[in-house]
């Protein structure tokens, strides 16, 4: 650490460059300028740097590094001329702090442990790819503010978070507070303030609102994230989705390249059909194929008894140059998979050098099915088909994860498959409004949430058959992974205590301040969250959100670098009336 | 609610008026006008109005309402004419939602209690009051952004709110974590994440930042708050006064006027001195004299007294016109919240209209000592001085007091004493590093934080007496409220560790990875926070914190509209391994 008084010193002299339109970091400051900004432009110029010694070599010279970049200060000795077109003669230099040796090197190509990172991540954040992430998501974040407030009205609002706990809201932290047995939450979303917040007349709402949800130990999920919530009055679908692109393509980073507007959509049953997900990753064919009826004259006992059932379904993908790329291996791991995690049997069809298939089906295919296989499924030379037969959404299920693992596993085979640099966004639109329960299917439950409104063509199925009405909830999706969600609200309360009481069968007591405010004039309202940390991980191509948060926690949920959780006293517990209640293993533990 | 789809009807017909640079609060909706913008100049015009009916008379015509203003709508009969420059003659009127009997009417004169006005709390906030206190918060908020992000170059990152318990940290909330004993801790400040991240090199940091304080009941302050918090690299004091006032002066709403800048500043013993606190209302008068001198000479036992020990004084302060304004009762009540509150005595003094003074003292004091006590305390005919001896301390307190009493009692008589429209801004700073802890006086406490960094002058006295070490600590006062602090912070390892071990005998393991931080070339660094909600309270007038924020506790940390923190069962409590200790009386209570 060090302040030269500097002397820029001349290579050659060069035209004064025009300043850019960027923040004054200096401003406040005794800097004149930062480690990357000094140019043959400013040769002869008195500065004043303060930054790290990144490098020095025998009192010679040294490089000093910022945020910004690094400067070679010379150590006036004799005229020694290294390369570059700047340096910097110090004139004086002070030494503001010193630093003991540090765990890791701070260098971008220098491996070091997650752990270690996160232990030292004050450390960690002087490395060039952090300061980049932290400084694009604060530019990003700034963008969108201009958007919503300067130019499109909003009002960022802050909402509480320490609230109550929602109904079946098993994911959210507690707070207990000093009245006995009672206890706030964190909740997940604003989503109550933010519909409040539209009926008391604030128009439009728009918040970078901290979220918290308990998930226990998820790869990749931080206790607590941050989503950019937005709700309007008198808007439809349509409006916010026109919202959202304009809003993304105004706070693009220029670094990114640009993207292009209106994004394409598609139907929950489409993305399901095609891709076997809700979050298609679209930057890629090998879309999902439907062989059903190519093979329904087929003498084939499995397709049969497939396609016996109402939902039956016969799909396949097709992996392009899979024979070259893939090993026998990862076909076995392929079917492997589908088998373990959905319990789906996979066949494989290969496709020879001289265009015919080799199958253990082939022999109960003729010719014209087999050349109808082909054209479907738009085999070439060296392709591989992995075909599976059973109930609709379990095969497209099993064949959207199968589609995504091969793709993985042709790009780790050379395979260049998406384009690194490439954006694909999506709207996924018309929802089923209730899914059956999965521990017991003839109840229902929300798709996403009960206040999600019914799509307007459906809503008189709502009274005779809920399971039928899609819901007008939208996803956006990015590359493959769901970066925000919304939808337009319900807001008549009638609407709203029938689907609490009569579909969902839930107590609507604790929501009774919500359907009380419906009955006060709610206007028609819709609204949307982004998944910040999704989104700018995705934007700054990082493996994981742990690498666009500034202090971020392990998988497990804990602080490595703070020790966080910890224990506290029992006489700290006492003004909120509760205490630990040990597993039984650590209570005798402490026994003895 | 209605949507009409209306004909702007002509009254006169005037030329279109520029289009003013603001945002449109009609894109992505089918609105065309907002309730508050039509004028003269859109005679003839198709328009679209969204909001809710304000007045209906007899289906002829009603007025409807939004954020912005009223607008009269015409339900076409007979040609009629009311006032107004316009009206809309309705084509088509959708009723949207409609609207049952309210709790209270939405009209800023009608007196409603606060309870009532936060459990519908979504029905207040239509209120113009409180629509133009959230939309002015957010602006004034999106103009400091501005101003620190796209001017200064300042990174807004945010930082984690589940950490853990700082030492001494007896007002932090607890969040039980799923690790049996281990509980996260909601911070009051982020003010370790901020110093990590100028080791970190962020350099230039700020957040809007979401803060916790549980200090049980207190009015007027709420369990979650709100500050802009500050942090900067090789900063001085001068220079974050200097960036705090500019931040001010471009962020302050137009229809506030404008602030001087820069800010005057004054000395803690200063405003101890002059104004009896440390946070001066110096929008008027009424300072505190020291008139010791003047009746150093007198024979009077308590001034003697007084005087005889080593911070001994006679201080006193002048009511302008007290005779005419202040009652007996009233000078009795000021006389007894001094003995009440600082246990000090209160002598009074009062001009008669020939300029003579009554008072018990008068006997016991010459000529010349009464002409100099009018004189060091700019006495005239008809007022009233408060005069008090003893500790210094504790006269300059107890006299601070009664001046804000009797401004207060003042104003309330109806004179004019502090400008309502007047903002004083006002920097204190070299406050004590240390104060003597108050159970215990030979024990020393950090008058801020333990890392304040010691006033420059000073540093040697830390290893010698530290009790009469200045701190690089500023506070930030508005009209005599504090409105924001801060500190340039320790920098050095060894200095820390030595405040926090040998100086104020804490246990520094719980702060090591703070310390360590330090070790690994920390810069120069200091900061400073502004309490937003306090800020804008003042801006716009408010009474109250709450009148800011959109969803405020009550004073004891309910929310009223939904009723938190509320029970939870105790199969919620399991995961946390908590369970709560009901109180004795309680536990009886559910035996029976």
């Amino acid at each position: 650490m060090a302040l030269p008084r500097l002397l820029v010193r001349a290579l050659h002299r060069a035209a004064a460059a025009a300043a850019p339109a960027a923040p004054d970091f200096n401003s406040f400051v005794t800097r004149t300028n930062t480690c990357g900004e000094l140019r043959a432009a400013h040769v002869g110029q008195k500065v004043t740097l303060y930054g790290w010694v990144q490098y020095q070599r025998q009192g010679l010279f040294l490089v000093l590094r910022d945020f910004q970049g690094l400067t070679q200060v010379i150590i006036p000795q004799d005229e020694k001329m290294p390369t570059g077109d700047i340096e910097v003669k110090a004139e004086t230099a002070e030494i503001l702090n010193s630093c003991k040796k540090l765990p890791f090197e701070i260098k971008d190509f220098i491996k070091k442990s997650e752990a270690l990172r996160m232990q030292y991540r004050y450390l960690d954040l002087r490395s060039s790819r952090l300061q980049w992430a932290l400084r694009l998501r604060s530019r990003v974040v700034m963008r969108m503010r201009e958007y919503l407030c300067n130019l499109h009205g909003f009002v960022d609002v802050e909402t509480p978070t320490l609230f109550k706990r929602t109904p079946g809201g098993a994911k959210e932290f507690l707070v207990p507070s000093r009245e006995a047995g009672k206890f706030y939450s964190l909740p997940q979303s604003p989503q109550q303030f933010k519909q409040l917040l539209m009926v008391g007349g604030l128009d439009r709402y728009f918040q970078v609102a901290r979220c918290y949800r308990d998930e226990g130990s998820r790869p990749d999920r931080q206790p607590e994230f941050t989503q950019i919530d937005i709700e309007m009055s008198f808007i439809d679908q349509a409006g916010i989705q026109r919202l959202i692109e304009g809003l993304l393509q105004h706070s693009w980073p220029e670094e990114r390249g640009s993207i292009v507007t209106p994004f394409p959509s598609m139907t929950y049953e489409e993305a399901l059909a095609e891709y076997g997900t809700d979050k298609p990753d679209t930057r890629f064919g090998m879309k999902i194929v439907d062989v059903s009826e190519v093979l329904r004259g087929s003498n084939i006992h499995f397709v049969q008894n497939a396609l016996s059932y109402p939902h039956g379904s016969i799909r396949a993908i097709c992996i392009p140059q899979g024979v070259r790329y893939l090993t026998n291996k990862d076909l076995g791991s392929l079917k492997e998979s589908a088998k373990s995690q959905f319990n789906q049997e996979i066949m494989e069809i290969i496709c020879r050098p001289d265009g015919s298939l080799k199958s253990l089906l082939t022999k109960f295919l003729s010719e014209k099915e087999q050349s109808e296989l082909i054209q479907a499924l738009n085999m070439q030379e060296g392709d591989v088909v992995l075909l599976a037969a059973g109930e609709h959404k379990q095969v497209c299920s099993a064949l959207g994860a199968l589609r995504l693992l091969s793709a993985n596993l042709l790009e780790a085979a050379g395979l260049a498959l998406r384009d690194p640099t490439a954006f694909h966004f999506l709207w996924v639109v018309d929802f089923p409004l209730f899914f059956p329960k999965a521990e017991n299917p003839t109840e229902l439950e929300s798709a996403h949430h009960p206040f999600t409104a019914p799509h307007p063509s459906d809503v008189s199925l709502l009274y005779s058959d809920p399971t039928k009405v899609r819901s007008q909830h939208y996803d956006l999706v990015l590359n493959g992974n769901e970066v925000g969600g919304g939808s337009i609200r319900i807001h008549s309360a009638e609407q709203q205590r029938f689907v609490l009481e009569k579909v969902l069968k839930e107590d609507s007591e604790v929501l009774s301040h919500l359907i009380e405010a419906l009955e006060f004039g709610a206007p028609p309202h819709g609204g949307i969250a982004l998944g910040l940390d999704r989104l700018i991980s995705l934007i700054v191509d990082a493996p994981s959100i742990r690498d666009v948060i500034a202090f971020p926690k392990s998988f497990r949920g804990r602080d490595l670098m703070g020790n966080a959780p910890d224990y506290v006293t029992p006489e700290e517990l006492e003004p909120y009336h509760i205490q630990v209640s040990w597993p039984l293993e650590e209570k005798e533990a402490k026994k003895n």
